[in-house]
């Protein structure tokens, strides 16, 4: 499938996380403080991972996650993200590649192991959470894939990389790639903190290489350093052929030019947990987009896939989103 | 006062909510079904009237509601509408007036008593309202102070009149001498039957007359015969000059040509009685237009007057909305 059409690549972390049931009293004797997240070291990640009782493995990063979405939605989609020749490196290139994405990243045959969020979840279901980035961050230059980028349609990046200067290379040669075979670039803020850090060199690469930017309230306040959302919305008009503003339950806000359209959240029985909401509104919003939809159509793919994943643990669909489209679309 | 500016000038209907205390077995033996609004004649206006308990009077009315806030807010305000020259009328007249606004249209001597809503509640704080439009409809472009028109920034119309034929030539008129005075014209659809009852019209009028249009969501999408807001928000673009589309809990979207806020809805502790929510809206956002606020900053006074009014029983503030105002939107 070489030359295959690519609706979507994304470019992110290639983290597993590794979730298992803990107690009070292990959490304690570990120094972790129950509810938050924590970034952790390699020789920690090993430790705990060595201590974790009998868990599930599961793939997860962002922009992965966004491309696990794209698929089950019946988009063609590719990933680029680093992992080391280890044993959860192997899982996370299985089960990317089982969603049948295109996956070709070498792996990393030295240093840091592969990402992992160790997640240990109390009787109480608080899930404890510690990430180490890993090989995940070793991403650089050398690992984009020319000939993938100029296939694909969209290639969309994960905020969360900026944090690493070679990753950050890695994204505006992608960028400059895929824009000069004629193709748009998303960009995804991630997250607020990482906004924060690096909020003059986010705007300088909005302004410079991104066509489709996704973001949620706080993000988009955060990048422009304002407090109100409408405030924002007014900021990043003109700045990026489409901006995605995404609102939890107040749903999501459209820009592109002149056009705007505010798009409801679909309705959920019951919120278990929002992780991996953002991403998978991407993943609708983006499946729409490279099917030629209207933005409109475009925020209610994103809506229904984002609805979906928030009404279950896990940040990766457990239904065929295309299905569950194809029937909330036909009856509204 | 003859002379001085007029921030606003209401043409609406001029009611008198009459509200007393009920039990079930009362509702049951005049056949009034809990919870409803109906609209009554003269003969069963009297007929309930003189079966009420006492109770208390309080002036209603869409755009009188309207004025009461904008006075409320400091603003300089009017109003034009039909009483007939009984205790209703006068008790409507003290009211208005007794807000600081100015209500000189005649007092009709015959045909049709002033309009009233008899309003029963029941120990379970249901309301039952019976609306007997009365004098009120029998508003016509002989009551209309061109005067007065042209003194004020605005005139604003109350969109249930235009179920009555010579009130509907009224607002066409006064929207006239408006204009020619170089003035703007405000509509406010009022409630979703009646815009279904006059689609065409309303389009016709909006097209033609209007510059300023406050709608619903349920309103807007009556309107254009649309069945979700995103659709109804495409529409009206580029048909009036500012649109003001409230949505309750969802705040409101303000669209001028290409500029286009979202502004949230202002918190409250507990919704007591939605009664009197768009009209204050209005009132909050007129005031603050004829101030020179931006859009953003006037649909945030509406809301915060409309937030200020739900919170308690009836339609019309209960304290100092100037006051209130200028302390949230000092505190954001």
């Amino acid at each position: 499938m070489t030359n295959q059409a690519i609706d979507v690549l994304g470019i992110g972390n290639a983290i597993v996380d590794v979730i298992s049931q803990a107690d009070d009293a292990f959490l304690q004797a570990r120094s972790l403080t129950k509810g938050t997240m924590a970034l952790i070291d390699a020789a920690r990640a090993e430790e705990l991972y060595a201590l974790m009782g009998p868990g599930i493995e599961m793939s997860g990063g962002s922009a992965a996650n966004t491309m696990a979405g794209l698929a089950s939605l019946g988009g063609q989609g590719a990933f680029i993200g680093k992992v080391r020749n280890d044993q959860l490196g192997g899982i996370f290139r299985h089960d990317i590649r089982a969603n049948g994405l295109t996956f070709d990243t070498p792996a990393s045959t030295e240093g840091q192991p592969t990402a992992r969020c160790l997640i240990f979840v109390t009787p109480d279901a608080q899930r404890t959470m510690n990430t180490f980035l890993g090989a995940s961050v070793a991403l650089g230059p050398e690992d984009l894939d020319a000939e993938l980028i100029e296939r694909a349609k969209i290639t969309y990046l994960e905020g969360y990389l900026w944090d690493a200067p070679a990753a950050k290379e890695a994204f505006v040669q992608a960028a400059r790639i895929a824009h000069k075979a004629g193709r748009r670039v998303a960009l995804s803020l991630s997250d607020p903190f990482c906004v924060e850090r690096h909020r003059e060199s986010f705007l300088d690469l909005v302004e410079a290489h991104i066509d489709l930017l996704f973001a949620n309230e706080v993000e988009i306040c955060t990048l422009y350093g304002v407090h109100d959302f409408d405030a924002a919305l007014q900021k990043v008009r003109g700045h990026c052929e489409v901006a995605v503003l995404t609102r939890s339950a107040r749903g999501a806000v459209v820009l592109s030019g002149e056009e705007v359209h505010v798009v409801d959240a679909e309705p959920v029985a019951q919120v278990v947990d929002t992780t991996g909401a953002g991403d998978l509104y991407a993943a609708g919003f983006l499946f729409g987009y490279t099917r030629g939809k209207n933005l409109y159509d475009c925020g209610r793919i994103g809506a229904i896939a984002s609805a979906e994943v928030i009404s279950h643990f896990g940040a990766r669909p457990e239904v065929s989103l295309a299905g569950l489209v194809e029937y909330r679309l036909g009856h509204t």
